[in-house]
This record gives C-alpha cells, structure tokens and sequence, in this order.
C-alpha cells in the first residue's frame, strides 16, 4: 500500500465530489443525471480509475465499458424495435410471398393480430426473423436497416425510432470516452441490425458493436465478392452468451458493464466479480409517466435475479423516475 | 472530377514517391524494404488515402487493414507455430495422460515420431488441439501461452518463437498505424493463442485480433465467474471463412489486406474486388537462403491459385529475396 498515492487520490476524488454535489453546472459533463447517489457513484468510480496515481488507476487501453442496448440505450416497449422492423420487413415483402396468406405466424402478422402471430413462441419469431433478416447479402441487408432506421416511427409515442434513446446515456457514453474509456454494445439484438446507426446515434462505430448473428457465406458472383446471410442461428448474444460474445470480441474483460435485465447479469457478473476497480450499473424502468414501469414479472426486459444480485454486490441500480431529469433527448 | 483536386493529389503523389526513390533515408518508413516496385506500390496506395483532396481520399475510420498471421508476419516452416505449441503441451501433460501411451495420435507424439502422429490428418490434429487447448479457464489458457511464447525457440533456427517475426512487415504496420489505418490481424491460427502477444509483438491489441476459436461456457464457481474452453470448434478462420470473420468483428470491409498463401485468397478478393482505392499484397516465400522458399506445391502455405490472381489484378507480390534487405528484427 502506497499512502501518498491513497492520500493524492482520495484528495483529488473529494474535489470532484464536492465540485459535482455543489453543481457546477458549466462543468457537468451529466446535466441530465440528478445528484445523487447513482451520479455520484458514476464520476466518483471514473474518478478512481483516471486519476494518475490513483490505487485502482486502469491504464487507457483497458477501459473497457460495455453496454446492453434494448431497454439501456433506448426504450424496449411495447415490444423489441428490431421485432418492429422484422413486422415491417413481413408487410413489404408480402406481396412476393402469397403462401404467407395460410401460412403461421405470417397469415395472422398480415391481419395486424400480433398476438395470435407470437402465440408459436420462439418458433414463431425465430421464423420471422428468418424470412425477414437472411437470404440477401450484407450489403443489401446493411441498406434495408439504413433506410428502416431513417423513417420508422415509435408505435406510441410517435417519435422517430431513434429518437427513443435516452439522453441521459448518451452523455454517459460521451462522459466515459472523454476519459479515454472505449464503449462497446453488447447486444441480443442482431449485431448486423445495429451497426448501421451506432455511430451516428451513439458514437460507436461498428467493430465495437456486439450483438446476436446468423451465419453467412463467402460467395464469388462473377468477379464480385458478396456475404450472404444464411436462415441459420449463429450466436445468441444474450444472458450466458454475453460474457462469451465479449471475450470474442473484444479480448479482454471490461471494467464497467451497464444493463436493464436479467440478460444483462452474467455481463455484470463477469464484469464486477474480479479483482480490482469495477463498475455496474442497472437501468431501473420505473417511470411510468415518461417510459415504462416494468421489472420483475414482465415479458420483456424483465429484472428479477439482477436486482437481487444488485443488492448483494453493490451494485448501482438506477431509477429512470428519480435520477434522470429527462429521458429522451 | 474535380481537376483542382486530382492535379493536387498527383503533385502530392509525385513528390512523395520521388521522395522515396531518391532515398531521403532518414524519413523512410520501411527502411528494410528495397527500392523497388512493392515499396513504392504501398507508399503510392498510402498517399493516395490519406492525401486530403485526393480523389480516393479515405477518412480514418475506414482505414482498416487486415493481415494474416503465419507465412505473413511471422514464420510457418517447418510447422505452423502453435502447432509446436501442442506438441509441448502434450509432452508437458503426458504425465497426466497415462492412456496417451497407447492411443494414437499421442503414442506417436510422445516417442518424437511426428510423421506417423499426423498420418491420421484432420482428424489427428483436431484430437492433439482440444487436448492442448481446451478443458481450461480463458484466463488459465492466457497464462499457458504467456508462459511458452516468452520460452519457445524455433526448432531449426534457434532463435525466440517470436524473434520469427519479419521486420519488413513490423515497418509496413507501423507505417500504416502511422497513416491513422487500424491494424488488424485475420489468421487462421487460434484467436486466444495470438491475443496473449500480439500487442507487444505487433503493436496490435487483443480486440484487433481475429482468428479461429473453439466454444466456450460461462460458469460461476461459487462467486467467481469463468469462461471455460470447450473441445468443440466454433469457427475456422481461413479461407472462405476469412471475409466472414471480418464481418463478424469489424463489420467493415478492409481497404488494404496482406496475405502470403491460398487461405488469404478470398480475404483479398474480399477487399480488393470492390470500388475504390484498394491495395492487396501477397508475400511470397521465395528466399530459401535467408527463409524458406516454397509456394505452388507447398502443404503449409501453399500459393498457387493466389499467385494467378494477384497476377490477373495487379495485387503487389513482394519477393522476400528481392523486395527485403533483412527479414528478422
């Protein structure tokens, strides 16, 4: 133990501590957090990993934070955006397919009755997916989600789909990369769904995204190389998967890991049950008024085992309700 | 077309390559690289992409270039180095392994009789593999392949595994890194043997790392989180597999790709058959002197298909014997 770094760190992390809870404004690099104990907690781990000479200082290459995006980065209700797009990809392509007419889930998706549609299960939504996400290259897919991407609308609030994102996060991600932290999504959703707005939505550029794949093929067609995406599940990037999509990608164990659900918890496991500074945080959907109010018996997103585990650990588990003054940008 | 532009860019173009073949040593980048058409055909493809107001200007978040390990940064003769790899750890496990005495293909291994333990081909290398490389923790494999690599010499050479490194091509990255390209290994060798070195060899971290890998399994021991390597391939990284591993972990298309055998081929049709600037060398091994020198009949590294199509598009084929005044560091 060396006391003069302890005593250079815990003095330069009392000074931002103070200088955060007295609010000076033109400062903050989190005007949309609240003060409290969940913002406080954030500046005050960045505090302790970036100050030179700090006891737990990360060096810059190994400021690793990785985030889910469903339900953390932007809203998840009423039903996963990516679903949304695969039911706009089943009405366009309708008209090329006649035999969805009798055939399930695709004759009650094209009546509008979504619940009849989803009553097959993941049978049901793996074959939606199918028909919607495979069977054209990377290229023609990379354009179908560009121009999804650049006009869907959120079925409620009406707002452009990624006008749904929430500006408190988006000034975290922007906070930590300020302090040389390299911010990674880590995703169920399909990795190929989201690279195509990442960076332009959240500043993170594709080979940083992580996410659920089918497989793809490598063919020549004449002298023109394509991908093509298979009708085959590669990766589920999702509970158990997301440690093991993080080490594949990425190499390395982050120090921070931000989530909302159940699926989230071996990410923050892996991430916050080791050695040294580490930082986990749940995003708490409790704000029925501005989002949604869901957690431990719903469908989607549901956080039951994390909360539990939150507690145990320490972890931070932030109230949309409570400590963010605004959600949507 | 803009004129202005295009006279700007050749103006710029000509003095950089007359720079370059005058022989301004004190700046050359790629010292150990002869004057010569493949020195000036990277310094050229350079300029081109990174010269403002050049008509194939690329901005640097695509500066991607991606390399092949084996035959291409590093030596492949007389074996594929991890190879050697498992055949140590195999000697070092044998204790542990009383029935390998009697079971091929590690009967033959252990009595140093190599020939006979690989007549059982594909079948006998994936056994000597999962038995070397998985039934581990990801973080006990790192620290086995740390401790070999900074022990391992070569068999004929003498020298330290990873004094086997061609110091033409530790400059032509270097160079690029220098040009604000990301660097990126592609290699058919495992992805979890080369992350553990690659960054203090290469100057490349573990997230620009791509290879073939086996499963893994997150598992909690009690409070401690693991990933646990599975005997169970996930995913071959050569040939057609190459462009898919690309997409997989960068999910943009390389605009320069470097490569030395047939496996490499379709990761250069990936990146070079495409519109704009684009720059593809092969290595050819032709130095047997200074080297080894193989290529068409070769079984390791084998570049026959290759060398017609580096042939047919104009890709660069760089002659160790010619092309490098030195090929180690």
């Amino acid at each position: 133990m060396n006391l003069a770094h302890d005593l250079a760190w815990l003095r330069a992390g009392l000074a931002l501590v103070l200088a955060s809870t007295l609010g000076t404004a033109a400062a903050d690099p989190l005007p949309s957090w609240r003060d409290g104990k969940s913002k406080q907690a954030i500046m005050e781990f960045v505090a302790r990993v970036t100050l030179p000479g700090s006891p737990d200082f990360v060096p810059e290459p190994e400021r690793i934070a990785t985030f889910d995006n469903d339900g953390t980065l932007w809203a998840e209700q009423p039903a996963y955006f990516q679903l949304l797009f695969a039911l706009d990809r089943v009405k366009t392509l309708a008209p090329q397919h006649p035999e969805w007419k009798t055939h399930e889930p695709f004759a009650s998706l094209l009546k509008g009755d979504l619940k009849s549609a989803l009553a097959g299960g993941e049978k049901a939504i793996v074959e939606i997916l199918m028909a919607t996400h495979a069977g054209m290259t990377s290229a023609e897919f990379e354009q179908i989600v560009t121009d999804w991407i650049a006009t869907a609308t959120h079925p409620t609030t009406g707002r452009p789909i990624t006008g749904m994102v929430y500006q408190p996060m988006l000034e975290l991600l922007a906070y930590l990369r300020a302090n040389d932290f390299k911010t990674y999504i880590v995703s169920g959703g399909g990795i190929e769904f989201m690279r195509p707005w990442t960076e332009r939505v959240y500043g993170i550029p594709p080979e940083q995204v992580v996410g659920s794949s089918i497989k793809s093929a490598f063919e020549l067609r004449g002298d023109k190389p394509v991908l093509v995406r298979q009708p085959a599940v590669d990766f589920i990037d999702d509970k158990s998967g997301k440690p093991v999509g993080i080490q594949s990608h990425i190499g390395r164990r982050p120090i921070a890991a931000f989530g909302n659900s159940d699926g989230d918890l071996q990410m923050l496991q892996w991430t916050c049950l080791a050695e040294g500074a580490r930082f986990c945080l749940y995003v708490r959907h409790d704000d029925a008024d501005r989002e949604w109010a869901y957690d431990r018996e719903s469908h989607i997103g549901q956080l039951d085992q994390g909360l539990d585990q939150a507690e145990a650990h320490g972890w931070t588990v932030v109230s949309m309700k409570d400590d963010w003054s605004r959600i949507y940008p």
